[in-house]
């Protein structure tokens, strides 16, 4: 079938086109997408940072009204019966096809797989479009959730930036024995570095797991202010401190002055790497998100990391399933946080 | 020192008596007991089910008010500032000597070790009363917590049972995978079977840590409403149902219809036992809690536990730290849930 | 093209017939079958004990050598180069379609969905063979293993045997503490309940994995010596002692009297259950595997599953992977291991 | 008791002195030492490198036979029965007091806390020799483990630093989910950067778990061949490389060229980090234990972290059980490991 979508031909040039996606099948969903977010990784490519067969319709953060359900399709990909008129969120990146090393092997981490068609990625003539595309259709081998009744639809643009910030604070809860903090659980102490989407959203998964402390790191007060309200309990500025001071700051706001058992660095830039490994208690974690483009090299002292034997996770985007707990996230914060001051 | 406390001579037999307890040295905080929590365990050692030393002061479930801090402290064992007039939560067992098997080999499990003595089940000679004396003293091997300060102090004798149905829930964790479902995560479903104390601070402690569903099965509707208050999501009365038809109503309240992610047996009783194995999906988790005490043998399907890939993980007390987060549960839920309730 | 094959038209119906596998596509590899074991579920087969839409050519553990690699195959499943004449080992379960619950959200446990095609069990219509015929084409979504050159070809028919054995055995690694004792590290002590099959790859398992001490317990000599020639330390023949002693004899075998760290249920009997949870320490694992089928209801008192703060795991068949690390065990225990002895 | 002892001063300054050890008590054992190891550890204390409270007999890596078992005493600290004549390994560090934060927050990682009286390590007025001492008096606060009586007792002055190298690769067991490469099992393969001893040990470690590759790196040709007979299976040495030719090297080693699932730096030089973080597969893992002393800053990209999705986690020292596992691994590997090569 037919659509208008926006199309970028090559880095740096939008154009409104006419383009072709697949016919519905009976395997398939046809979306009419409401609302596509635009992030970092927009700009990127559009800058010309991201080596794809261009021409592409972009948006991966997306979410639309089911317009037609194929006759074989009756659940989404959490299992939720799904009909005519649902609100629906889609997961950029599709199944793999299976059949390298990272799917056979390391089936629990689809990311590290290339073999994904992916949803504002890939070349207009493979058809699938991205989010800023009047229709998309999504094939069996795509991941999409059904969004809650009570759940407004433009909130389901941000079920893919939450998932970043959620996943890179559910690396901390391996091997899951919290009660000898091995792993997280209610109660614990989490800090983050860096307030913006990234972190804010690590912020309010936190918060659902029943974090007792959340310290957030920024060096606005408006951010911060933000990060309150997303579910930060202690605030620090980190222009007001020297470089040792910060550290001392923050642990000193921890029971025992030991520091936060977790730290996640969603700032982005190397000096908050060189801090972050300082923040948490000895045996601590430590979660880096932030550097998912280059900005420079780190300094470390690879004898803090032994010292204090912690735990450094990278955390890179999210498995599709990591859908499912972000829409339970904005479920069940959604009238504490607000979410949608993050569209301004 | 002298204090006043009620003694059980022998089972069944209590009387109020002056005792001694140790002085107050400077490692030692002195506590003056506020409430005292009685449960099952009280009882059964009433009716001389428990094989202890008596005379013996009851009471493990207690909370007070710091009468006397010794010189040399200055911190509970999470590490909060404490002074006189701060409300304390204390665990009945003490730190156990370091040299049986189980404390030197899994430290992680410090229940597992028999060398510990107890507040509310030694022996008065030993100078530990349990809460049922007017004054405690709190050795340097025993934990305590400060309440924080908007925690009303009665609800400090909760934070005992309220750690039994919390460990129980956070066995379900391990191993800290909750994208691939292997240990609890953000979003995920529970059922608790039986709504007393333990089954609801299991759906408490659901609660707390973000569970996206929480399914309440009882026989009693009232406790059904209860549970419900706690944070249930959904209510099943097992009487409305014949055995596999309950099976079904559970599955089919969970997404997809496969059963919930996590299945916690607070019954007691090997019907639920039996049950409780069917209702979680595939490859998910039972946790047996209910059966402290003996009440019959279950029968069951070793088929079932290979077929379906479970894990059963038993629950027996908690570690101290379970305390920490217990009391950081109280605190975040205290406004939604009515945990007072339970005095009644 | 064509082949021959032994078909089985229904249940207890064998006949050789010439039938139709698929052409060799750029993507499949083409398998001259070699050596095909045959185990307790072909004969439940052959007895109707299984519900499939015959006729079927059985045979789900074979091996062969590569009579044709298709022009875009480079690799085997785990990556390793391959050619013409080397030798394979074969996964009966091939990749799900992706669709269902369970390869969705449990990617980790494939075996769960069951949506794949399967050689040794699909209708011969669909044109996967079993092991029983001349030739099996694999195409990209089966999973196949090269064996290692020093390794004789016929011992890549106990690749799939061994991996139910060593599944179960890897089942009790998790969370991957072993200095606390929480899943298996080298110099822990192991017991498993039959010494048939499965339970002596189990014991392999335990012993490729640096297990300090393996009991083997069973009711025949016989089968007891072979277990000590497949790495068990210790022999424990079940019909000289009653039921409780044979507990007490087991523990005390092991460093405190405490009993093992992980017991391994591969007898298939109901009481093999009740002893079993008897066996391991407080803290202990108990590996399920035994009871593929039915074979009666166990006794169960759940109150030592509390009591003892026990892990009781479920092991359902294995996932693909699983393939190589069995080929890893066999090449390295064949000089140690009399693998071969298992064909009389 | 009296007994004669090398004792150091001041750094840099050793003198035999008869000194005085607690005498024997009733839970006490009597140690009359046999071998002494000597590693960095002392040298850098004898340099002035340590901040300790002197004199002290150093000698943390020792190894003896028991003069005399106190009359409590029957069992070393895994429960194996004890006597006179019995060889024992000690761990320098004793049970911490449990009061500060980490003993009682994380108790599975005992070295964290600070609050451990240590052999070699203490002042001489506190009577715990070190090593260097003719006799040493082993408190019931202190870890010993007998050696099997096949077992060469110099080899047990092995055991400790064993014990590093062990806990180093046993951090990569987490969370035990082998079938899907999330922690170490059979057939994994192992890459280990440097083949000193730490090294050395860190190799045997990954052959006695099953480790299907291990890959030895280091500069020295005679270092590599000492790592093939502790276990190495694939020799690289780094100078015969440029700085990327040596990680596409160490890949292609690997099935799939992905790299190793588990790399370990041993080598003690920022280089080895900057490398090492390359060398595994995506998702894999990094284990950082050669930076116990300050060798430099290492320029790490953080990107790496993120795109590869990696865990890099520290190690230092090890718990006391892992003195166990180590004498489980000699006991192993004794007939084919040139453990005593490390004496020369
Ligand atoms: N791993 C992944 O899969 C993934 C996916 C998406 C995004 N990301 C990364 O996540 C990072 C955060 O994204 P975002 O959209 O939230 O970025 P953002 O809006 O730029 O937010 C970063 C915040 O960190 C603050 N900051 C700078 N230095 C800091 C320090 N030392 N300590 C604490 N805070 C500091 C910044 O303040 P100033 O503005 O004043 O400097 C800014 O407020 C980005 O770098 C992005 O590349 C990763
Ligand atoms: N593991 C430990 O360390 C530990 C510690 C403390 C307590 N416990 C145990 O935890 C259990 C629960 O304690 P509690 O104080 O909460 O007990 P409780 O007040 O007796 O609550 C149990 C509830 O379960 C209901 N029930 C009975 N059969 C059921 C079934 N098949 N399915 C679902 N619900 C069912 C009961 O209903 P009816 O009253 O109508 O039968 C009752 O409402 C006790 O058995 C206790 O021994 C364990
Ligand atoms: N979970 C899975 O995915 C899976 C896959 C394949 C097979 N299996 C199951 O694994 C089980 C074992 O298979 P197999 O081929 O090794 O069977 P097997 O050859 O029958 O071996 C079982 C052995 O256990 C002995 N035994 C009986 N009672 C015992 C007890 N109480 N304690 C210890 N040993 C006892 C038997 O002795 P006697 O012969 O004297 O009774 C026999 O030697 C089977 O039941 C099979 O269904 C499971
Ligand atoms: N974490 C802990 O608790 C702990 C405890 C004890 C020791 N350690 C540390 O462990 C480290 C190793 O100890 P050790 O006694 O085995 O030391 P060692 O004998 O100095 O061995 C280190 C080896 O690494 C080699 N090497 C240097 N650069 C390398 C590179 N880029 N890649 C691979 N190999 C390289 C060295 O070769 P060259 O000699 O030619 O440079 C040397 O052979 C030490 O730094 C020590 O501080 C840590
Ligand atoms: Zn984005
Ligand atoms: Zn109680
Ligand atoms: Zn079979
Ligand atoms: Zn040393």
């Amino acid at each position: 079938m037919k659509t208008t979508a926006i199309v970028m031909n090559e880095p740096g040039e939008l154009e409104v086109q006419e383009i072709t996606i697949p016919d519905v099948g009976p395997d398939d969903v046809l979306l009419r997408v409401e609302v596509t977010g635009i992030c970092g990784t927009d700009v990127h490519m559009y800058n010309g940072g991201m080596d794809l067969d261009f021409p592409v319709v972009p948006g991966h953060e997306f979410t639309g009204v089911i317009e037609e359900v194929g006759e074989n399709v009756e659940r989404d990909s959490k299992g939720t019966e799904i009909r005519e008129g649902d609100n629906l969120s889609v997961v950029p990146a599709m199944d793999n096809d299976g059949t390298d090393w990272y799917s056979r092997n390391m089936p629990g981490r689809p990311r590290l797989s290339e073999n994904a068609d992916r949803f504002g990625f890939d070349n207009v003539a493979d058809q699938y479009a991205g989010g800023m595309s009047k229709y998309v259709v999504l094939p069996p081998k795509s991941f999409y959730y059904k969004l809650p009744e009570d759940v407004p639809p433009e909130l389901g643009a941000l079920v893919e930036p939450i998932s970043v910030g959620m996943h890179a604070f559910e690396r901390s809860m391996q091997p899951g024995h919290p009660h000898i903090r091995e792993g997280f659980g209610v109660g614990q102490s989490v800090a983050v570095q860096g307030a913006g989407p990234i972190g804010l959203f690590a912020i309010a998964s936190a918060k659902a797991a029943g974090a007792g402390q959340i310290i957030a790191i920024d060096a606005i007060d408006e951010r911060l202010q933000l990060a309150s309200a997303f579910g930060a309990t202690d605030l620090v500025n980190l222009t007001e401190y020297e470089a040792d001071e910060l550290i001392t700051t923050v642990k000193e706001l921890t029971a025992g002055n030991v520091g936060p058992d977790i730290v996640i660095e969603a700032a982005g830039v190397p000096t908050a790497v060189e801090q972050g490994i300082e923040l948490p208690h000895d045996g601590g974690t430590f979660v880096e998100v932030g550097h998912f483009a280059y900005n420079g090299e780190a300094e470390i002292n690879p004898t803090r990391i032994v010292q204090k034997e912690l735990d450094v996770l990278g955390s890179l985007a999210y498995p599709p399933t990591q859908f499912e707990s972000a829409i339970a996230l904005i479920d069940q914060l959604q009238d504490e946080v607000p979410f949608g001051d993050l569209f301004n």
